[in-house]
């Protein structure tokens, strides 16, 4: 763990003046100035050896490449910018993870914006465009049709994931929210339930709303109506919260209970195991929504629908380089099939 | 939702051809260019009345400030890179959480870097150091002395955060772990356990290693050593498996578990719920150690050590301006204290 701080030997003292270039490198290794170019870029072919030992020269030299100055010349500054809500579902870290390593595989880096439980990207806009990003990604949070915009008149694309938005400007990445919902319903009635009931998120956003839908129609094919519809705000809590609710004495009784995500889903679990003498699966059937990694715990064994977190990221990824959408709001939207994770609590 | 792409009026078409200055819009609203530079900086003191027109006209005339070439001549991105491991362990969603919001109230954004779960920042570092990010941020992933000596050369700081480094030339910032798990051996000897078990992370690790030191030095203080250490690899199944080593036949008996991290408790707890007729706590005490959201869930109650993420980071955030740490080691490590929360498990 030595940490001496030398100079650099004597022979290369006179280029840490001024400003040392990719060509300055390049002459002093007798390789071409593309070569020292791309031995930075992590996505060109170049052997380790020669990469290794360019590196050591630019480190001991002073150099390092400028993305930022060489953005304004290109117009690119391969940021693109995610604006994510709700952090404290695990659906979203995940998807963090994956768009983060997926995006640094394309070259490009991450500028985060974090916006507070129930807030909407408006407010940090202004101050988001002035990084000069590339395009914007945002999750979980709510962006007016004003601001999208203003974002695809100024030329960078935006692209909603895991929710749809009615705006032909920007484009919609989701799971096949509807369709899978009415495969639960599906699922359920086949296993005799007769009184199924949804715990909702915030019903103004596209997944809820979907996820509704489809159940209900799913349903429906089978002659059967919602038994109750509760909302658990997308948090343990709320779920918790909403299971106390639909098995409270003087409720009519319910046998199955779909939530809007997994994080109700245990929530709702905690309450059933916790302070009612109900059993699961026997008595109530619990589905969830999104396949986090609680949702396999032994302990839990929830049955749910896996989001293809993946492959719609590698969507939203592609659609960075298509630029602003240009046709009806449906030819924006593209929809990632899941498909159902039958496990114990259903 | 309406979305009508119109043209500026004709009045102000002459500034759109050319690239609109801060000083056009200045001129155009009667009011001083630094007026307007104060619009776009959230830090700045201006009625909400003035903002909102100046902003509303930069957006007609399609005036953009530019942070980026600014960053050019202040040699000041505003841009600070977060390199972050592990996100599956909910305390780092947690952290990043906090962190971005903020950096954010400090007029700063996030450029994140996640690093695939066991590896080594190193790799990206070259990358990261051409986005001229005014200092780096480390959590949850390792960065060798000779790239961290290389970033401090470079005048950008660099703050570890929920890692110890041995190293002068970069900032520590930690929970007072050592402290605290001696105070978690203190609680466990006061309630009459005798064989006090760890299972802890990644060895290497300094958290785990300054968490087994406090732990073993007080359960000395009472004359009491550490009945075994398993390893847990930091998640919930390495806890789980933990617990099937700890508890297997042929074991010496254990009445206590402390765990280096939350997650790995909550793998404990299920192992021993789901597979032992041991109870909690009249036959085995678990103690975890962050104190995240799922610890306080009904069903775990986890007693556990809770970290002071919200301290952490502003600290954390205070030493971004303070230049390269000038000093000795322990000079360059701030140790932020915890605190036990006592639950059902212990």
């Amino acid at each position: 763990m030595g940490h001496t701080s030398t100079n650099p030997p004597a022979a290369h003292r006179p280029l840490t003046g001024s400003r040392v270039t990719a060509r300055d490198l390049a002459q002093r290794l007798g390789v071409a100035t593309s070569t020292v170019t791309r031995a930075f870029d992590p996505q060109s072919r170049i052997s380790a050896a020669a990469r290794t030992r360019i590196l050591a020269m630019a480190d001991e030299l002073g150099y390092r490449p400028n993305a930022i100055a060489r953005s304004l010349n290109q117009r690119r500054t391969g940021i693109v910018a995610l604006v994510m809500g709700d952090m404290s579902n695990p659906f979203y870290p995940a998807v963090l993870e994956t768009f983060s390593l997926q995006l640094r595989e394309s070259g490009r880096q991450l500028l985060l914006f974090v916006v507070p439980a129930g807030g909407d990207a408006d407010a940090l806009m202004p101050q988001l465009l002035q990084y000069q990003v590339d395009a914007i990604v945002v999750t979980a949070a709510r962006l007016s049709s004003h601001m999208s915009d203003l974002c695809a008149r100024q030329g960078v694309p935006v692209v909603f994931l895991n929710r749809r938005v009615e705006d032909p400007s920007v484009w919609s990445v989701c799971c096949d929210n509807q369709r899978m919902a009415a495969e639960v319903a599906e699922y359920l009635v086949g296993q005799n339930r007769r009184a199924c009931a949804f715990v909702s998120g915030d019903p103004q956003v596209s997944t809820t709303a979907d996820r509704l839908r489809g159940f209900e129609q799913g349903l429906a094919v089978h002659g059967q109506r919602l038994a109750a519809c509760v909302q658990g705000g997308y948090s343990y809590e709320g779920g918790r919260a909403a299971a106390a609710q639909l098995f409270s004495s003087g409720q009519p009784p319910v046998d199955a209970v779909f939530c809007a995500n997994d994080v109700m889903a245990l929530g709702v679990l905690s309450h059933l195991r916790m302070n009612t003498r109900l059993r699961v699966p026997e008595d109530v059937a619990v589905v969830g929504f999104d396949d986090i990694r609680a949702a396999a715990y032994a302990e839990n064994d929830l049955t749910t629908v896996h989001q293809p977190v993946t492959r719609m990221i590698e969507c939203a990824i592609r659609l960075l380089d298509e630029g602003r959408p240009n046709g009806s709001v449906t030819q924006a939207l593209r929809e990632i099939p899941g498909y159902l994770v039958p496990r114990s609590t259903a």
